[in-house]
């Protein structure tokens, strides 16, 4: 433990909630939490960083953590332990000397978390309260955190640059990731000493490319393309389409999916813009192309050569009909864009979906 | 302790942050947190309501609870306790059967809570989130929640009716007030036993008919009236104006300044509403009338008989130049209204401050 750790990257923590009456969250097995997570971990280490992670004792992410391990032939201290509990945060930072924290925590599931507001605001505002404390205490004053594109709600204009306004949320979900942005920047107004960059990701896919690590969420997947490579492999009987009468090139939904290794290398890019010290920004993280529902499937069909049957449904309420970035403040500030076309993510996520059909769990 | 508690109104809690190394913060003898809350309190049992009362140890309100006490000639329970503490809360529950909080507990001023974000969202949303799960757990799903006019920002139409979005909020009290409305529309919508009256007050003055109880805040006031009042007593030298360019009848920023004793009786009729049964409602709490700052402080002049010299000051960043409500839904839903004139508001007021020039404090 004596050597300079110099990022702390955060994965799926903060899921128990000590001392309250939720149970703990079981994460199936590294999940679609450690999605993101795990990604970065391999370019950040590929980059020349030290990672140490930190994570809940109550999942079995671990497993993710091994392949990370293989991927990049290190291996780093873990942490299992929970955001909330912040004697095993300081316990932490006694133990390495930390950068920059990746904050990568919380409780995701849309579903969920709109009939447990309970449990996701304690988990996810509660714990990085307590994380930014406990980082305060010990000096660290370097944050990247991992916002969403969602805190745009129904964008006003398209493409979406960092100057739309962040309101009007449509889902508790985006809520909750514009309300932690909006406690960040009131930290870093108060504080001086903070250096904070959030990153609205628009719609990640893909895995990487050895296949070891991808997308695996708990459950029937809530994201489109986790649930279209589950119907490509067999998992799942088909793809519902809700709505193909939006004003969009072929009426469904339109989205801007950025291959999670780009989204990944944004991380670093904006860890090496932050350690020049840059107050509290905000990039969005996307490609700026955009592709419908449909289209995206297509993708998939020609990627794995299997069938993705659909039907189609009526809309969602509150669903966004049209959402992709502008991302060329990301480009010029941070140096960074997406490099990846459609078709490399989609044969990358069919490599990781064939190669793991269900997922990290062993299970048939 | 046999006695059936119809009401339970909380007032100046939440202001010890247990665990944390935040020292607690002592409210100025019942200040500005208590005076809407005592005059609800007064309110509530010349209604025919039993009202128990939750304080925190930390600050001196019981001054002003005394007052109450005086002028209702009831003793009512009180808990000196913080809305962090979710023992004592289970205590209060315990003892007492409640119907309803009404919940004005929470840290308010707007200097401070700029400087230090962290002791308000813990204390405002954490206090919060901590009451709402106590109550939970004892089957009580009625609140009455004191929100705020700045949870809309900079109105986008004059008068404000609650159609207009909340969202954009100037300053951080807003940014909170907010939030925890949020949250609380969030859990109503997951949990439908919740019966929750969101009520938005415009900008309360005037105290008491009795001239015992008012508004007392610590320090220099941050509030229009409480300063001009002090600058008419004495205490302070001068008013300072900023702005006087705006496009308003003199050029000063326009509020709707409601009289506290009205606003008092709008939780009344609020109460009764909710009582019916509701899920959650937004209610604006105003008089519908706008007054400039200086018309304000000239109403002091003719009630007190003192002068109020003012200066002009450059204007303040982000401030809001006009803010009144359309009150209509109130009187519609709710059967309440504000009836109260400017001239009897700075009647109250004064008397309040001249039989109080040093409010609830002996120091002069």
């Amino acid at each position: 433990m004596n050597k300079r750790v110099k990022a702390a990257c955060e994965l799926c923590c903060a899921v128990n909630n000590k001392g309250t009456d939720f149970p703990p969250v079981r994460l199936h097995n590294g999940g679609e939490y450690g999605y993101v997570g795990t990604h970065t971990v391999v370019e950040l280490i590929e980059a020349g960083y030290i990672v140490v992670v930190m994570d809940n004792l109550a999942n079995a992410s671990m497993d993710s953590m091994r392949q990370v391990n293989e991927i990049t032939g290190k291996q780093m201290p873990t942490f299992s332990m929970d955001m909330l509990d912040k004697d095993a945060l300081r316990d932490l930072f006694k133990k390495h000397k930390i950068l920059c924290v990746m904050h990568f925590a919380g409780l995701k599931t849309l579903g969920v978390s709109c009939n447990k507001p309970f449990l996701y605001y304690k988990t996810n505002i509660g714990g990085t309260i307590s994380l930014l404390e406990v980082m305060k205490e010990f000096g660290v004053y370097n944050m990247i955190f991992s916002s969403s594109a969602t805190v745009f709600g129904s964008p006003s204009y398209l493409p979406i640059d960092e100057k739309q306004p962040v309101e009007g949320c449509t889902n508790h979900y985006g809520n909750i990731k514009y309300f932690i942005e909006e406690i960040i920047k009131d930290i870093c107004t108060a504080e001086k000493q903070w250096n904070v960059v959030l990153l609205r990701y628009f719609n990640p896919v893909g895995a990487h490319v050895s296949g070891k690590i991808g997308e695996d969420p708990q459950g029937v997947p809530n994201n489109l393309m986790p649930y279209v490579s589950q119907v490509a492999v067999g998992r799942l009987k088909e793809l519902t389409v809700y709505g193909d009468d939006y004003d969009t090139p072929d009426g469904t939904g339109v989205r801007d999916y950025i291959y999670v290794v780009d989204l990944a290398q944004g991380h670093v890019a904006a860890l090496k813009y932050l350690e020049k010290g840059c107050d509290c920004k905000m990039f969005n993280l996307g490609t700026g192309k955009s592709y419908c529902v449909i289209e995206m499937a297509k993708s998939i069909e020609t990627a794995s050569g299997k069938p993705v049957p659909y039907k189609i449904a009526g809309r969602c309420a509150d669903d966004i009909v049209s959402r992709y970035a502008d991302a060329s403040l990301a480009e010029k500030e941070l140096g960074w864009k997406a490099n990846l076309d459609l078709a490399k993510m989609c044969e990358d996520l069919w490599c990781w979906q064939s190669n793991n059909p269900t997922g990290f769990s062993t299970e048939s």
